[in-house]
């Protein structure tokens, strides 16, 4: 099966799986006293500075919890966009297991602004508020599309100047630096960023994912947290040796461009046929479209994808590290085919 | 490097590298909805009856700490035995995560009784005491010991006559079976047990346990639990042909004898030894005793293992299923060795 | 002083604090167990069906919170609207201490409505979201308007058939029963409401509030819950008292209906003021009215009242049932000479 | 009915109802920001020192969870023996509120020793197990007997040269520094307590409690704690009148020792009495003793109290601000004939 449902569905780029099997050998000391756990964290400093700290974990809401926890430890609120990942996939997670709420902003983009925290942190020093103490944004944004270095510089310093701290969830922050074209560390370190969730599962690897913490004090209460959020692995070699693969020679910007790349491709294909509007900027590896409810419920049954919307028909189309050109060309002309019969 | 450390500190086995290659084509559903989960699926419930509904989750801790939130929906506590994992070894995500109390019996050999859970059953009724809900054993003990079907079957209607749940901390329960000779539904199903943290990393995988429900009424809940617990992975078929492989052709059973056959064969090798004192019964994959202090450090400094009890001198040394009979000879040579050289 | 600022800033009704002395008597069983607890109790079910049954707290966060711990024991979110005070103003106690997700309704009159219970359950199913347990309305809203019987069995008949129960936040029920005319009854067992949180602070009390319990599968958790949130007061006869001097003969209707007349009161005398628009429907003891900033600062020096929105100038001002006549004209014309002086 | 069960079951000190009555005057601003809760503050400053700060709550259970949330808030045990209140009387709120692990020493006399806190600071540093944060004593303890100065500088060193804190559930303290012939502040603040729970409803008033910080940098956290805590009073200056009530002329003084006192005089009445055996030393308001059971049971149903410990027989007697002397003599009277009749 190959789809365009997400880069989820995605198989394990070959060279994490070899990087597992060469972890392989004997025995070596559990929970990330390891080898390989030293060589991610050396690579991650290298992706994000000399003082970044980084806690390998298995998942991305693992990863956002954790640094919620992290960041939010004397405050009680979070901002985030309304279709943030933490605010309507991570069943409730934030709340029951951080403790925190959630306020949000609408974002038609997907994309978090300046005059947004600004508007959400009125009543400060209002005890019967809950007080935000974290900026979130998802980079790239849950709609595919991205923020540029000044974009999060001017959040970092709205966070900083109301002493909030800016967190990045970078489920796929790959694909954002390969689109940029810029580093890593651009776009979050120099940028002011505080902490990041390092995604690593979206661009090839098996499940892995890392919090990088870009400001030291919050670091020593990591590895308490982490195993207390239930995100410490016992064989950790198996995890750094993924996140090492994908940080050697920067094949992660290979991966992610690649399925940029077929995003650009697919919506070039989709972009002349009648009846479909592509939605959203396409910024990074998703299209977002709206097309005839029953041209999307027919190309599903080859191809699967989400409907993002019900009642827009808006739908979601996510390329991979792993899409061809090829099935990119066959699933535009199962599209043009399907909507052609219906407009 | 090996050592006796920890079944953690092990290699993952031939067969589950294996197997998460032959998993690794083209894309599948995300979280859980692909064939390999089912066929992990099928696997548990041949494993533990037919009625076993089985989740998927990353490490012992989350295996834990989900089936402790999925059986203590209106309960506030937990009966363990002072030296269980969940007590001493889980950062207190038993309190923070799942929000209960833990009481607990102190027990020389690891193993709770029924009397136990009957003494600690007091205050039944009265709102100022946690109520239990749950009782929680492991099996094996962090001690090393085990649980005959009796022993849990008595167990499980001690809890069930006072309204509570039995819980088995399965880590090492595949090493428990092959020791009894039995099958895992005979100290679980069988015996009454309602729900099972079922382990695999410790017996090979590279990281996967499952929780496994014998009480189906308790299942519905466990796919939102997983979720908000952060133990739902997206690239679930990696964790599913994990289980897989070590289930089909109970290739557990092979590892988990292998592993207790070494410290069968360690203990036996070190039963001479003047200076030394084997300390539980060996009954599974670990072996504890007591030498000098000096000799512990300096046989640590070529096999790493874990003091136990630095109040006494106390030791672990566990094996895992790579464990070979010449590291288990290595090993009680270089002890005998050491200790010879101090008493 | 007097204020129009809220009814919490009013007095204690003398009959209250002559019960409270009544019950200062010998020696009482502690939490609860006391004559004075059987007697509100009684006539709390007097008031709400010979199935209520009632636990007194201290707050109304509290009687909220626990409301919600005893609804949503396998439910991760609430329904209620944008302006819920369980939204705004309990300083996230809902997410940290229920662990539940607050999904919100934007709702310019105060009021939920079937089709916003409709919307919000969506992905009813999918584990990534938080599933809705509960739905939440406040009688009378935060904007000062309430809901009539039918509104209310239109909210319970939408929860119910999704299978979500119905929860009234009554920090001011006593204003809606006697706003109007009907018994305490008729808003909620009579239209399908499974569980209350009873307001007796605001109407007079001096601080007690009751969780009343419709559902009675819902009460045998509430000892343990209410103790374990903080709420069990171990001189419980004072609570009791309290709650009970306030429902002998009603005494809430006619404390609650003098409120709502000196609201009306304040609205009739403010309509006919050039620059005043009042905002909402006055339904009972609340006014919301737009008036020049420069006045409301004038005005607040000697009569104390809130700004609402800062943004648009809206104020609140709160009636309670030691608000008089004089005052009420006397703070008109206040409000008269200020906005006077400056449109 | 009078009882030698609980000073919770005791009445109401006249001084604070009338202190009660005399605020209930016109409106005030709520939720603390009135004249008599200044004048809280200020007699607890007198009491505690010029820095404390203090923050009013409901109950003892409300300042004890509010103590360790505002303590721990990067810890995630707290350490305590295994009788103390917040081990066994709070329903598991420690646990699911504050969200931290209890690890408890045996304490035949209810009291911490700096050994205690050395034994259980184990593992410091090691990511799996809970790290304390807060040592937390009971004054008095809950098996009526008390620390002096120097054991509790004793603690405080020993828990300050670890990194933790020490907190006081002074549920009885004025009992404690009654006892003593002590100023409050020379068993907290002189001896390096950083912060209190401060009991008044078992010394007179009707509910009212107060957490005291005597470490400044602990307090600006408090207000919001508070709130979400489900403690902040809305009508705040009732529970302040109160405390100011008991505070003002140290009126807690000449009532705790009164209690004493009468604990005092039932420990000699019943200390020649055959058949009797005092259990621990009576240094404040308690009296624990053996007795047979059938004389007990017989003695409860004129005066009840409680059984301590159903194993042993041993009972609990407890004396308060108004039990009266011939009450004492009374009870001792029938306690005499009820074990003489079986001995």
């Amino acid at each position: 099966m190959k789809s365009f449902a997400s880069d989820n569905y995605a198989a394990v780029h070959p060279a994490v799986l070899e990087a597992i099997g060469a972890a392989n050998q004997d025995h070596a000391r559990a929970y990330g006293a390891d080898p390989w756990t030293a060589r991610a964290e050396a690579l991650l400093r290298d992706a994000f500075g000399a003082d970044a700290r980084s806690f390998a974990v298995f998942n991305g809401t693992g990863a956002n919890v954790l640094s919620i926890r992290a960041a939010c430890r004397s405050a009680a609120a979070v901002i985030c966009t309304d279709t943030a990942h933490i605010n309507v996939d991570e069943g409730g997670a934030p709340e029951r297991i951080a403790g925190v709420k959630l306020l949000t902003a609408p974002a038609a983009d997907g994309k978090l602004t300046p005059a947004d925290v600004e508007r959400l942190c009125v009543r400060m020093g209002d005890e019967h508020q809950a007080q935000p103490g974290l900026v979130s944004i998802s980079q790239t944004t849950e709609l595919g599309t991205r923020y540029d270095p000044a974009e999060i510089a001017a959040l970092a310093a709205a966070a900083h100047e109301r002493g909030l701290l800016l967190h990045v969830d970078g489920a796929r922050i790959c694909h954002a630096a390969a689109a940029l074209d810029c580093s890593l560390a651009a776009i979050t370190t120099d940028a002011g960023v505080d902490l990041v969730s390092f995604g690593a599962t979206k661009v090839g690897a098996l499940g892995a994912e890392a919090v990088v913490v870009l400001r030291p004090e919050l670091a020593d209460a990591l590895p308490y947290l982490r195993k207390q959020s239930l995100q410490l692995a016992s064989k950790g070699r198996f995890l750094a040796a993924q996140l090492a693969a994908l940080l050697e020679g920067e094949l992660w910007r290979e991966l992610a461009g690649h399925a940029n790349a077929m995003a650009a491709r697919l919506a070039g294909a989709v972009a002349g046929i009648d009846g479909v509007t592509v939605t959203q900027a396409v910024q990074a590896n998703a299209v977002f479209a709206i097309l005839p409810e029953a041209a999307t419920r027919e190309v599903q049954e080859q191809w699967p994808f989400y409907v993002w919307d019900p009642a827009t028909g808006e739908v979601r189309w996510m390329c991979a590290w792993d899409t061809t050109p090829d099935e990119v060309d066959g699933f535009a002309e199962a599209i043009r085919t399907a909507v052609g019969a219906r407009v």
